[in-house]
């Protein structure tokens, strides 16, 4: 297999970087930071890396809806899906002891997410742009009072230790990745197996139009595993329709489905088709 | 007309502020700053409000998924709404020209969605936690060469002078506000009129059965504004949905449709029934 090189957004030891090293295990990749979505994006649309980890929505937040505009804008394929489990680790410089710490840095969600375990320790909270960013900030400070919530992969990158894993009050924060690439996933030899396609279409405004579009797929007792509206940007209240599904597009009732909302939408894009992996497949769940 | 008090998230001189003002316009009112959008809603619960103005939807960036959740929480009513055209300012201490302006400080979202204007005047960007906490610091810092990107209100709160408005790349730009109070709405003697109601509800999860519950409005030729699904939070991959349909629960045809989705609903709740406005009706538009 050639190079892989895959782009993520954030810092070395920011959560997008692990979900893709875990993504791709066993395999070893390389990977490339981004500042932003769009730089990751268009590192995969120019060819300086081979494929873009992206976090596409957190089972606590909601979707990250700045990836599924990229998605429209860009013309990527999704290959894969890796839901992470975001385990916010408590880090510090080696030698610091848990009752040393007096002050936490964070992303603001991290630390809402942390809200109760923080309160707990009594320690002051300091928002930060990001995650990895706070932990190479607790490196570069030197200051044995000074913590971080990051990813324990931030601890390994700013040679930090874990004072404490799963800082997070509700257990059940997931965050859910799409691997992207330019080319799309092969398609399977058999009609059977796990997958999930993504599509993105747009309406006509008429009362009723999605209870329809939506019947192409439970008329051919399809599943839908997700649904997501979005604005469309200068056209106030008018929204594009995400939806992934169960089956791969190249099975024939899917086919099929696809066809049938082709004759509905204004506008109707496959995004890929690929392996469905489900939380008990992740390496840490 | 007794007193009111709006509870708003953020700084005085936030949008939230803003739309507070102008949604109850011509009426005079007091306006509450509170920190988050989870005291914005205690303080309308627990009555030191009569009112809460909050965020809901972006025509940019999306819905506040946080308020989605909040609403949940709290045992308020949806008594209105208001569509505010999201002007960013460009605000400076007086006698400050545009040209003397090197940094300008104000929320991530808000310095991306003036990406363009800002890189056509080659100013350095500073992100702060809110756009009118930015105007504050602008007058605190007392520097001439500071500017921020905030509302006009906040240029009135911070004594500050506006070198331009409409800074934003895409005008297109409009936030989607909530009106909340402890009571409904009051119900209309007509069954016309222009209503929307807002819901909320989940649904068991088998193929199909957001088909059958968007059918409940079709079959009725009810048209839905706005459909919106969040993640339960320790329900891994399972959703509320937030269903917005013109109408109001008092009339016939919108009390069938509720009654059969409750058929159907594992949860089923009415968040109100308000007037609607449209963005015409807006005082900026």
């Amino acid at each position: 297999m050639d190079e892989i090189i895959v782009a993520f957004q954030g810092e070395p030891g920011a959560y997008s970087e692990l979900a893709a090293l875990e993504f791709f295990a066993p395999a070893t990749v390389q990977t490339r930071p981004c500042q932003t979505f769009d730089e990751a994006f268009q590192a995969v649309s120019q060819g300086t890396c081979t494929h873009g980890v992206l976090p596409i929505e957190n089972s606590l937040a909601g979707s990250i809806h700045r990836n599924y505009d990229l998605l429209l804008q860009h013309d990527l394929y999704i290959v894969g899906e890796y839901p992470l489990r975001v385990q916010h680790c408590l880090l510090a410089l080696p030698g610091s002891r848990i009752e040393d710490i007096h002050r936490i840095y964070s992303h603001p969600q991290a630390l809402a997410q942390c809200e109760k375990n923080l309160k707990r320790l009594g320690v002051e909270v300091v928002p930060e742009a990001d995650t990895a960013g706070s932990a190479r900030l607790v490196r570069e400070l030197n200051d044995p009072h000074a913590g971080a919530l990051a990813s324990r992969r931030a601890a390994q990158v700013n040679s930090l230790q874990i004072l404490a894993k799963n800082m997070e009050d509700d257990p059940a924060n997931y965050t859910r990745f799409l691997t992207l690439a330019r080319q799309p996933a092969e398609i399977p030899d058999t009609e059977v197996g796990d997958y999930k396609t993504s599509i993105v279409f747009s309406l006509k405004n008429y009362p009723g139009v999605l209870f329809k579009a939506l019947g192409v797929f439970a008329l051919r007792e399809i599943d839908l595993t997700k649904i997501e509206s979005r604005p469309i940007p200068g056209h106030v209240w008018e929204y594009m329709f995400y939806i992934d599904f169960a089956g791969h597009q190249a099975q024939r009732n899917c086919q099929r489905a696809l066809e049938h909302l082709g004759e509905l939408a204004t506008y109707l894009r496959v995004l890929g088709s690929y392996p469905r992996r489900r939380l008990e497949d992740e390496v840490n769940a």
